[in-house]
């Protein structure tokens, strides 16, 4: 009945094709490619999207206990792993224009008497909240805040205003040199072009007391199409909330490298470098406001003007550098404290090498209800272990042990994940074959991956046994008929490709802390965004990216797919030649960085060694083919513990310069954007910071790890050899 | 591989032998019998018992999530149904000895001076909560209240004490005749006996002002054996805490007959009659200051003593009716308000008659960890639900639809369970098979059962498919072997009988206000309690009840079993003929009964038309076991129609005298006791309050019951004959 079944459900599925001979492994891919369902997905959304659940909150200990009952009821080996990280919470906030008629310690204020009728001052409150709406009730959630940004300080300021168009590194020595001083103001920034903590960081770096991010229409509002409730985009009073953190690490601030568990020593949260200034995100009602009541030049007036001209954006007034004489009064309160959350692990132990891991993971705290971040790839998580535990049931159990992780506290610093790395560091190092990740994933069914290079072809593959939903940016275009996600994904280009895996989220810990190939999978297309605001509802996600969890399935198809390959193969699909293979064009995109940097990038010995070992890499490619084929389990055994240890190869005791925490050279999350990826990053930050000796170093220590990989290939299956 | 599957693991049970030519049948009860394994079960306590979970708090929230999860998980059709019912929570109280040399406004208080200093007052605080236990970190939770009863009136008493026994009517009137005036006294109580919202009734009753109910160690303490940490009973500290309900319905006290949802209307919670004075448990160190600072008679020394020789307990002082000089401050404050929770459902739909309902329950909440009550159970309820998935996953599914319902604010009054049969009124009165209710169900590995008498013979079937485990108590006696539950169940006596169904647990809206055929199975054996207690934790309930799940495990199999005859047998296990021929044998005793009270019960009718509805029942179980045997579809279908329908002939539109909601005129629970069962209550009520023509009405109506019987089980089958 078993293959009976698997084989009646494939029937339904046209691009999955049974390869044969292989009875048993397809088996359980058959199974947990079929199993997957939009129903189930739904009510997995329900679960957890139910009540706002941000880290360290009630709601967010109901849906631990919620994740833990689903693995329970699964019959996975399931882990509740609390841990005890500074959070933050908010006490209090308010943010008002005062008006320069009567500013508080004004130069020219009155004395007035006691008996004298004090004089009104003219205020005007601004809003820090997102408006209820009548078509979605749980707008109105008691557990629902007003818009903060975590770890800001406390504090209140009462200062003139700075523009500082996106807050980026750029952007504050643009302002120097057109002489604006942000000494004692508050700098107006807009979200995007950086992570916003770098916002806070540079602000504080030019010496501003306090910092009010917005979300501009030209972002993501009205300027973009239509707002929500009517639309998908943000409306004028959609805010974004999120973190602050600029640490040269992450997780828990105060245990840099070890697990926040009880009992580890922490650091004094006054001596790590948390914001010190007061920092208030709003929306763009409250931006146009603060605009339109700024009194210096506008942009076109400034002289410079040219350089300005992209610092405008969507809001419907003139953008100014200077407030003049405005003022704001801003006042934060927020309390910073150890709170208590969890991670949820539920593992299916694997059948024949249970050592062996393959994570899946997805964060579930949210900023609210967290319907798209993370929900949309939180489902996707739950839907695949369901899937797995299902075709367990049927007596179809990978190989390898596969670990379904939902972390916590992702969006205070990406900590749970990081912190249970922290605990597991050596383990994973010698037995962790591959990360995937899936936070937010099903945001369309436009589908796409980030990974580190060995894992690319994998993804490709995966992706090619799933058929293609039709999205609704395809509704005149019929259905997508029997087309595969990898050839869609390909396009007119023909090939698809993985992108880089930068930061942002929980793969860092795995990846750039102990050096496991990782895979983020995710999936767009839908048109607007409720990021991190109290709009993330259900209500909002089944109005806007669809109510048929179409990308959601696809995806957690995929993610079943791919899992099931590393998971159970004989040898996980790892390549060793990708990375080598993709070096000498990135060498030649940093050569040219570095000439128009007026630095001398001497890539010949990185060249040169490369080539040596390109060679030995696509010498282990031939002997892994040919290990596999020959089925002897005990040199397979091998085979995959020499593959799992050669991509480690690229960690680096000595880290990154300034971020030692970030031990693999290959890849990083940019130090200036926090979101992007930076690949060698010893080279790229050389060259950004135009420091040749730097650049001289990084050629050297990328010469060593070169060679280093080639003599790890030579080794890889060659006891057999 | 599923009958594979299914025969191997089926092996290891001994005592299954499964029939030939019944296949799916086999294979269905084969997966639910052999899948319940002690681990998950261990999970499943480790999952729910984490934290105190008490009805409308946090901590039932996130209870309520994880079972959602669960049910999630295993692919169950869950609903997590809110309601909100009025419940109550613990704000603040104290109780005190005051010393009677100057009591607050004693007649001889003399006035003093601003001036003079203010003699101290003599007081002694009385311990209101347990002792945190060093083997028990758990103790410590900050969750965790003192004792106390929920809707106890709130307020300060300062008065004398009257001690009362248990508090039962008889022990009331006993002191009236014994002149002693409960009138403005605090009435001292020991637990046991009856439900202890009678005491409170019967206090307020007598006029007394306050009532303090007590533990006492003949009952639970260390009389009974080694108390907590060391053994299993209650040491001196341990309170006893509990709802003092005693309305004349089961479920929110504000909703009779309709569910406690959004819009329904509700009563005034100040006109339903909720306890007007201040009540509070403690624990028998404290019940030993206050029966030792009492200065009325010893019990011996009071005239009539004969009559009172039971009356003394297990305090280690002489025990007095009159506290004579002792004065006591009570203090209670508690908040009454609506709070919502919820019934967490999750349903495998039938694969051939969906509408028919088996329905599995116990409820969640608890009065703190509630490792035992409700988890004993509970953890039972879990692994039956995943038995019936693992199957369903491996395509067995039953005929008829399971519902595994864990039920919300059962110990505030069976709130959740009973709203959710009001809600569903119509829908169980034609299509509910049979509840099972698995309330702390596994206190050890002594299997018991209580049973509606039709199902009876179904509960012994399913126990006769279960090995007997070995308990605690055959340490000496080695291994069980392969004597089955059942066979160690009938024991000596060579019958295994179920008892009659009470009150106090969720069957109670399903059996008494709607009519359902129920079953409530348990196990016991431990020696113990921590009933309603801050021990009642993981820690009390592996040290005492045992570490092995073995009575959990037991009874898992046997729901499953009892499960499975009821939801996918063609035609359900419902003996019609087992309550008609259990009466005469009820109406001896009755006859007896009535004679003692000094009244005549003319059961000559009842007897006549017993005969014949006998006889129709029997030619019914004919008919029933001949359509069986004939497999035609269509008159089954319509068969099992019948059998329901015909289980509900003692419903009665009148209901019992003085609680309506009470329309099962077979069986009820004792209203002046509450978790006792009481059987033809309409007989039994007029003989216990001497009402000869309340007997004589209530022959007539059982008369017409009979008949009604008779004339539906006729019906039975009889459109085919």
């Amino acid at each position: 009945p078993i293959c009976l079944l698997a084989s009646t459900i494939l029937g339904g599925v046209g691009a999955i094709d049974p390869p044969a001979g292989e009875g048993m492994i397809e088996g359980l891919r058959g199974v947990v490619l079929t199993t997957p369902a939009a129903d189930s997905l739904r009510r997995w959304h329900d679960l957890l999207g139910e009540r706002p659940h941000v880290a360290g909150t009630p709601g967010d200990r109901v849906v631990i206990s919620a994740i833990a009952g689903a693995f329970e009821g699964m019959g996975l080996e399931t882990e509740v792993w609390w841990f005890e990280p500074l959070l933050a919470r908010p006490i209090s906030a308010s943010l008002t224009i005062v008006s320069d008629d009567d500013p508080v310690e004004a130069p020219n204020a009155e004395p007035t008497g006691d008996s004298a009728p004090r004089r009104r001052r003219g205020v005007m409150p601004l809003a820090i909240t997102e408006d209820e709406l009548l078509n979605d009730p749980s707008t109105r959630h008691p557990d629902l805040s007003w818009g903060w940004n975590a770890y800001s300080a406390s504090g209140v300021v009462e200062a003139g205003v700075v523009y500082a168009n996106r807050g980026t590194r750029e952007d504050f020595a643009r302002l120097r040199e057109l002489g604006v001083d942000c000494t004692g103001r508050i700098v107006l920034a807009r979200y995007g072009g950086n992570y916003r903590g770098f916002k806070a960081k540079f602000a504080e770096e030019a010496g501003a007391a306090g910092l009010v991010v917005y979300t501009d229409p030209g972002d993501s509002g009205d300027d973009r199409g239509p707002v929500w409730p009517e639309g998908g985009w943000a409306n004028a009073t959609c805010i974004q909330r999120g973190s602050m953190l600029t640490l040269p690490y992450k997780g828990d601030p105060l245990t840099p490298g070890v697990p926040s568990l009880p009992g580890v020593p922490r650091l004094d949260p006054d001596e790590v470098g948390l914001p010190t200034i007061p920092i208030q995100p709003i929306g763009y009602a409250a931006a146009t406001r603060i605009m339109a009541a700024m009194t210096g030049p506008t942009l076109a007036e400034v002289d410079g003007w040219d350089g300005l001209a992209d610092w405008a954006g969507g809001l419907d007034v003139p953008y100014r550098l200077d407030g003049g004489d405005l003022r704001l009064r801003l006042e934060v309160q927020q309390e910073r404290a150890p709170m208590p959350t969890a991670n949820v692990l539920g593992t299916l132990r694997g059948a024949e090498r249970p050592d062996e891991l393959v994570i899946v993971g997805c964060h579930h705290d949210a900023w609210g209800f967290g319907a798209a971040d993370p929900l949309a790839g939180t489902i996707v998580l739950m839907e695949t272990a369901r899937a797995f535990a299902v075709a367990a049931e049927h007596g179809l159990r990978p190989r390898r042990s596969v670990v379904f992780a939902a972390w916590g506290a992702e969006e205070f610093g990406i900590i749970g994940s990081s912190e249970w790395v922290e605990a597991n560091r050596d383990r994973l190092g010698a037995h962790a074959v591959a990360y995937l990740n899936l936070d937010m994933a099903a945001m369309g069914t436009n589908f796409g991956a980030s990974a580190t290079p060995s894992l690319a072809a994998a993804v490709v593959e995966a992706a090619g046994l799933v058929p293609q939903p039709r999205g609704s940016e395809d509704a005149d275009a019929g259905d997508a008929g029997d087309v595969t996600v990898a050839s869609r994904w390909a396009g007119e280009r023909g090939t698809a490709a993985c992108g880089d895996l930068g930061g942002g989220s929980d793969h860092v810990g795995f990846l750039c802390h102990v050096g496991v190939p990782c895979v983020s999978l995710h999936a767009g297309g839908s048109r607007g965004t409720s990021y991190h605001s109290n709009y993330d509802t259900l209500t909002w996600y089944r109005s806007t990216v669809g109510d048929d969890y179409a990308g959601a399935l696809m995806l957690a198809r995929i993610t079943a797919a791919l899992a099931t390959s590393l998971a159970d193969r004989p040898v996980p699909p790892i390549d060793p030649t990708a990375i080598v293979e993709g070096l000498p064009a990135r060498l030649d995109r940093l050569d040219v960085l570095a000439t128009e940097a007026g630095l001398t990038l001497d890539a010949s010995p990185l060249r040169a060694a490369l080539a040596e070992a390109t060679a030995a890499c696509r010498d282990a490619r031939s002997r892994i083919a040919e290990i596999e084929a020959s089925g002897d389990a005990e040199a397979i055994d091998e085979l995959v513990a020499d593959l799992v240890r050669f991509e480690r190869v690229w960690l680096d005791g000595e880290g990154l310069p300034g971020r030692t925490w970030f031990a693999n050279t290959f890849a990083a999350s940019d130090r200036d954007s926090g979101y992007g990826a930076v690949v060698l990053p010893l080279l790229a930050e050389a060259i950004r910071y135009r420091d040749q000796a730097a650049l001289d170093r990084a050629v050297e220590r990328y010469r060593v790890t070169i060679d280093r990989i080639r003599t790890a290939a030579s080794a890889i299956g060659g006891s057999g050899g």
